[in-house]
């Protein structure tokens, strides 16, 4: 693979698609989010995307092969599609989100999807028990449109900057002809690892949007269940980052395999 | 984006258009020389680039979503036509440079454009009152075309290398059929963010070159307007250095969003 | 060469050809297993590998230039063809793993290619007579069919990723609609170069699921032979991956040649 | 520019040409001696080759702006033709000396170019007043053709590597349909800058192999007006690779330009 690959298994036919993008980030809230989502609304995988700047090694889980990987799911919903992205990772080298991205926004264009939500956290390093949804849009109008769900789109001086895919995505979605917000759930930052809490706060907001129902009462339970393996990924990929950095330093070119 | 990608509004015909370059870069003072002739000459934007070597992420300004880029503006002045090029950063990666200014320079040639200017600043470490405007070009022919404006293209000794696209831009415009020059502005040098008396003395020399006259009785209120923004930028883009070599040194990978 | 290039000298009509990989790893089990089995089914080479993530210099051997690259082979076994990949290298850089595995899938599936066994090894830190054999698939169904050969899949807890070459190929090879498994030597881990006791019980594990006859009894001979050049190509690689890090470091750009 | 790119003025028809390559090395013998033979010789420019992988500066010389480059000359001698290939640098990067060599090889080829000679230094520490030049080919029976010039091919021992573009385009040469060799001036190494003696050895080496008679009477008055050229090109770009670094370092990012 020279540059980002999505492989479709067999390509839907979709109606006036909404992408909802949930990559690992800050409580990993856009991941667990959007995967909960997945799973509640029975959502079929159609596509996986695979990178050269995903690390290069595959994982062991259950005895098995995983190979590190976004994953494109759809579903439909009232009157409209929706497709799910989630993903185990994103990208070690700054250069590569905008490949991802960039992949990610023409696979969608291709669909006709003409919104892209994406979700993350943003970590405010206090417990908030009602933690609240910031938004960011590229356009005033946009903005306009979503103010009524209950978002904060008062966030100059509180954020800086959203690094990675989830900001890219909608930074970048207007010159492929998109419009796209990017849901930021309230959340401590590190070191919590899950933020069911933050996920449900940004979950009620999308039941909104989108106009559907989402039966929240698994969460927690269906959070739990999904945890061991993004500790696991990340994990293994802090290790992965380690061990560059010392192959760099040490003075022996070593691999497993 | 695998590349550096040039999205185009609306494709402007142009007569035998001149390009007046002005990135980021000591004093900034390309940045506001041109930016101020994009105000001042009402010039319309055609065109916006972005490029996988600029920081991953978006900045909030506003309360709204910027995504880093460099943007083409036009306008028609006597007898030709005139293409203005800003931006809020230059690449952070040395390859990256070398992409930006092959996709700028095929863009230009696309328009018939077959001159350049770019406008850098030169850091001398003193104050100087009446600033010098130096040029640099590869040919003698060009340099004795522009010799009359009062330009000093006696730079060697004093200037050792031009870095980045502004040198590339003009190093580069001959294999792409084109010829350049680079203009320097007399700078203190750091810590000086934005220096209107040397952009004053560029846009002075400028005005002969392409005879027009440009108003500069607003240029400091300008700048002063325009140097809130760059400095952000330059902040926010300081910041993710620092943080992409600490992600690089610590032992976690993070994402904000 | 812009990217990794594969050069075919003749490319042959294969039938149904399975393919087994040994590329430099822990031990090189899977560099002297494949290597060996190169030798005594006197497999014949169609094709070189070049990349532009190997290092960037040729090496003396014998008074002659040899560059740095992966070979593959291949000879009739009963009633399919074997394609035999050996390597002097895997790529410095991450991105390079998932170039060069990319290439390689596709230039097998051109041959209709659909089984891939990649052998490598799996350090224990432990001296074992009587070393075992592990295996690792994406899928239930891969791991029952093999099972029966003795290997070992039960591997979590033991073993949480496998880095490079070896453990891309299976993990992508479905993406390419091929089905894959990796098999690692039981072995101390380093320093030990070569380890011909883990590479034949890797063989005769190959045996059983290629339902072929290995003379095993030059094992140890030729693996002597093998052991030097491989030496030379680790101590070689290694100290580039030094001059490299100290060119980053020193203040010279230096050359030989 | 995406990618190394060669710019073609006027594409010349070619005898049966053989191409002699002098890129920057130790001692810069390469550089000078077929510097010294494209002055000699009168040859001609027909191509410039720029590389996103050399530095991303122009230099000033002479009030002139220099942009890194490797040069294309090509002459008439007994028979065939010559192309002669010289160079201000080599990548900074690695994957970008296989790019370049690439690039080359396949420039080479579709002029019809069999054959391709690389000059370099090999540093040995001493000081002789009649250096040796070695040989290093890919096959014996290159070496078999050229031993009878006088040239060293029993290098196992003394050479463990060749690294960048010399050694590539003679290593890669094969695979594009040429044959090549490394000629190689022993010289002390560093601090030396230029080396004249080494590269009058590696002349009249070439002489006999060419077949052409060189005036090797004004080589040290040449290479004197040559150094001082290469001189510069060599301290800037070793304080453009301590700028990289300590900007990597720094906190801040800066231009000029």
């Amino acid at each position: 693979m020279l540059e980002t690959k999505i492989f479709v298994n067999k390509k839907p036919k979709l109606k006036n698609p909404i992408c909802v993008v949930g990559l690992p980030g800050i409580g990993n809230i856009g991941r667990i989010a959007v995967g909960y989502m997945v799973h509640e609304l029975k959502a079929k995988k159609f596509a996986e995307l695979y990178s050269p700047y995903f690390f290069p090694f595959v994982m062991i889980h259950n005895n098995m092969i995983h190979t590190l990987r976004n994953e494109f799911y759809y579903c439909k919903i009232k009157g409209r599609d929706l497709i799910l992205l989630i993903g185990d990772c994103q990208t070690y080298d700054p250069k590569g989100h905008y490949e991802v991205v960039g992949k990610i926004l023409e696979f969608l264009k291709s669909f006709g999807c003409k919104n892209i939500i994406t979700v993350g956290g943003f970590g405010t390093g206090k417990v908030s028990e009602k933690p609240k949804v910031y938004g960011a849009a590229t356009d005033y109008e946009i903005i306009k449109n979503y103010k009524k769900y209950g978002i904060n789109f008062d966030i100059s001086g509180q954020i800086g900057t959203i690094v990675g895919a989830s900001g890219l995505l909608v930074g970048l979605a207007k010159s492929y002809g998109m419009e796209g917000m990017v849901l930021l759930g309230e959340t401590t930052g590190f070191p919590i690892i899950t933020d069911p809490t933050a996920a449900e706060a940004v979950l009620k907001i999308l039941e909104k949007i989108l106009k559907i129902k989402i039966d929240l009462t698994k969460l927690d339970e269906k959070v739990k269940a999904m945890h061991e393996f993004i500790k696991k990924l990340e994990d293994i990929q802090r290790q992965a980052a380690e061990q560059m950095k010392k192959r760099k330093k040490s003075e022996e070119l070593k691999y497993i395999g």
